[in-house]
């Protein structure tokens, strides 16, 4: 008599096993596959996502769903029942047509976005983008009414389980108010002194992959748990006991390497620390994009750009490339705190970079309702940025092509990057102020003090609870503005 | 109404996309992955076999399979179909449990292996290896039952569709006889002439890779889909739109990449040559391990060892390594061509090769039919190679700890190094015969003659018909040994 709940673990473990297959092809597709081998991978990955939601969807899934409720469960497998709850409305609200005609419509609206965004020419990509956005909205409508939410919260849900609409444009609300005014008196204040000194390329990547791996051991990344490649654009992948991080070396810049590795190691940090009695199942994995990209933000943006560790890494950059004034620690410290109004999203600094992703909310959000269509997304992106960053695109590569989410089918996700950034402020805050010594222990290049903190009360949980009641457990206080808001008024002063 | 033939191809189509990632996660796993992500990806193929076996075991895949048969089918589909009733029978026969077992046993007497191997030390293995061997002839039995052969041809046919062990017995009886009289004389003879000269190393890996990449382009390999890797023992894997090739560089010995490449590079060329409309197919695939190996060692033993193309690979090696007696072509086929009484299978040259293949498999056809007990294995392997080669291993890491295959679960596969072999000097006789200026193009290093021989006769023709059809077609002769000897006469004069 094997318990209904001990037959869903099986089951969901089975799932695991599928979804990490998929995460180490898609990795394989980035780093390493021939371009030859495309079609076929699309295929296979498209083959096994039909798979995993045709298991989904049995109807035996049901019934153990509903016989394991009245089965004793302690507190993790509760919440394990939660998430397989979660996997399984999400499945099998879109029908599997629909799942095949989305996964296809992405590969070929992702192929004909490289196209247009490397000839700039939005037009070349709209019937293809008109028939993704119709898609988008078929699906987001049908698990909006699984969800009993509206369609983009169930979009949201996805990324970041629980999410509401009506919380996001409070935050966001907040944050423009402040940014707007915050922003000018910045670069008032950074461009009223001389700019600091800058040693001109080339940064030979051999040197570049040193560095790389120093900062990756630095955080405490575990490389007999996981690599590091290079691809096209940095990201994260792989499974916990295997994590794939991946950046690109840029010969005249070495700041986007040694920024794009200590961002991904922190994702990295999130996954290998994940409660390994719970691999492969629902309550074992990461809690979402938001929480995610917290762990990255709190490497990256909040303990890395410290004077504490930007001095550390002065004396690395020195030994790496050379005696230069553009070492010297006050120089590397200002140039990674300086503050710019530009166009492109993945090159912003902390303070623009929220005005970014406010403007891509607006925007999904309209286009999914009906109330934007598709072809005037280039005038609205423009009119956009002229309003919060005050600066117009030259044309749609550097306007509305330049990220990738929305071709590929990736909706109500840019939200989760600035929720992220303000979760990690509030995280990193409580760490400092409940840690003896973390930001001395930062100026050695040492982030044990802070994985120390942030492995009980983040990585070690899992998806044991939501996204909103980890940060207010963490820190004492729920997700919000203030703590943010103190961060950037602290770091760049007015 | 589709038909049940329709439905079947989609059913296989996804089975094929599910084997498709388990090669490339095989590939990752002995290419890429960290040490620490082991358990992790062999419970991933694990899941994924188990996951392909339910897929071909349902229910309906009977009845469609049955219905099947009544419908009007072409050449390329009726073959298709029983290349589907083949892949049920045997995925039915092996219970989950049992399949689910011998994984495992697969993972835990592999890892005892390579301890055993270290050390040198059979005992230590061996209750492993009995638990191994008592899966393997439950499986075997179960098979045998299915398939209405013995069971050792059930674990064979796994390897190589329709294999008899009366033919091999017959095939293996008039090599063994031929051979041990020949090997003494050819022996003899050249160890009457001064040795070749040779070049001690070492030989820079940089330049073995530039090579490696020449060779697998002159025998015509597409890095549009494929890569060349490194990784403990050289393999061809991937799927054929994306061909994974590894191989080793050892600074001391140039000759093992060199060959080692040329061999995967004729397992490539069969699977990057199979028919593209048939991709994923039971028919679209490789037929067997005979063919494949047919294949490779028409590449490696057939056309590489020629004098024609070894006097092109001097003048290749001279360019990568400097000037040196070494490089004369003489020299170079000489080395190429030298016959050794030597412990090592994968070492061996193709004289003494069908030896130890001829030792391999008496020693697992006993094993199996329960006649030697794996404790004794040692003992026997011994004696064995005192009767066939003339040597004994001085301990059981030159003797029966050497191979993988065994402890890994893989039975019934020796024997097809052997037959690939004799189907090589069939297949490389007939091409010449039947191809204007083959050897002339060779000496130009151009396989393209070849190639377009096996094309048409070899690789396009996926799984259309049997092993022992295709290649009695091919070469107007049933698979034997006569050409195979003659080849030997010719190119080790006695």
């Amino acid at each position: 008599m094997t318990s209904a709940y001990a037959q869903l673990e099986a089951l969901f473990g089975r799932i695991g096993e599928l979804e990490s297959a998929m995460s180490v092809l898609q990795w394989d597709a980035s780093v390493m596959m021939p371009p030859g081998g495309g079609p076929a991978r699309g295929a296979q990955l498209a083959g096994l996502g039909l798979l995993r939601r045709d298991l989904l969807a049995e109807d035996r899934v049901a019934d153990l769903l509903e016989a394991a409720q009245c089965e004793t469960l302690d507190e993790w497998q509760t919440a394990n029942l939660r998430g397989m709850w979660r996997e399984r409305v999400h499945a099998v609200a879109v029908p599997g047509d629909l799942l095949e005609a989305l996964t296809k419509a992405g590969i070929s609206c992702e192929g004909a976005w490289r196209g247009a965004r490397e000839s700039s020419d939005f037009a070349t990509i709209l019937p293809e983008f008109e028939a993704m956005v119709a898609l988008v909205q078929e699906s987001a409508a049908a698990k909006g009414e699984a969800l009993a939410c509206t369609p983009y919260e169930a979009l949201l849900d996805e990324n970041d389980p629980g999410r509401r609409a009506a919380e996001i444009d409070r935050l966001f609300g907040e944050l423009s108010g402040f940014l707007l005014a915050f922003l000018d008196r910045v670069i008032e204040r950074q461009n009223a002194s001389p700019a600091p000194p800058v040693r001109a390329g080339p940064f030979p990547v051999a040197e570049q992959r040193l560095l790389a791996r120093d900062l990756m051991t630095a955080v405490g990344f575990d490389f007999a748990h996981g690599r590091l490649d290079e691809s096209q654009h940095p990201f994260c992948g792989g499974v916990p006991d295997d994590v794939r991080l991946t950046t690109r070396f840029d010969e005249s810049r070495y700041e986007f390497s040694t920024m794009a590795v200590l961002h991904e190691s922190g994702h990295a940090m999130y996954e290998q620390g994940l409660p390994a009695k719970w691999r492969g199942q629902p309550v074992g994995q990461a809690l979402g994009m938001t929480v995610h990209e917290s762990q990255s933000l709190c490497v990256e943006m909040q303990a890395s750009r410290t004077a504490a560790f930007q001095g550390w890494l002065a004396k690395r950059l020195r030994a790496a490339f050379g005696d230069d004034p553009a070492w010297e620690a006050d120089a590397v410290l200002r140039r990674a705190t300086r503050v710019r109004r530009s166009m492109i999203r993945v090159e912003a600094d902390e303070v623009t970079y929220p005005l970014h992703v406010i403007l891509r909310y607006r925007l999904e959000r309209a286009m999914l309702a009906g109330d934007l269509a598709p072809a005037d997304l280039p005038g609205a992106w423009n009119d956009g940025m002229a309003d919060l960053l005050g600066v117009t695109p030259a044309n749609d590569r550097e306007g509305c092509l330049q990220d990738i989410h929305w071709y590929l089918g990736a909706w109500g996700y840019f939200p989760t990057y600035t929720l992220g950034a303000l979760a990690a402020a509030q995280l990193y805050a409580t760490a400092k102020a409940q840690t003896d010594g973390l930001e001395e222990a930062l100026a050695e290049g040492d982030f044990r003090p802070l994985m120390g903190w942030l492995r009980p009360h983040i990585h070690e949980r899992g998806s044991l609870t939501t996204p909103a009641a980890l940060i207010e457990t963490a820190t004492g206080q729920a997700l919000g503005t203030s703590v943010f808001k103190a961060h950037l008024e602290a770091r760049y002063p007015v």
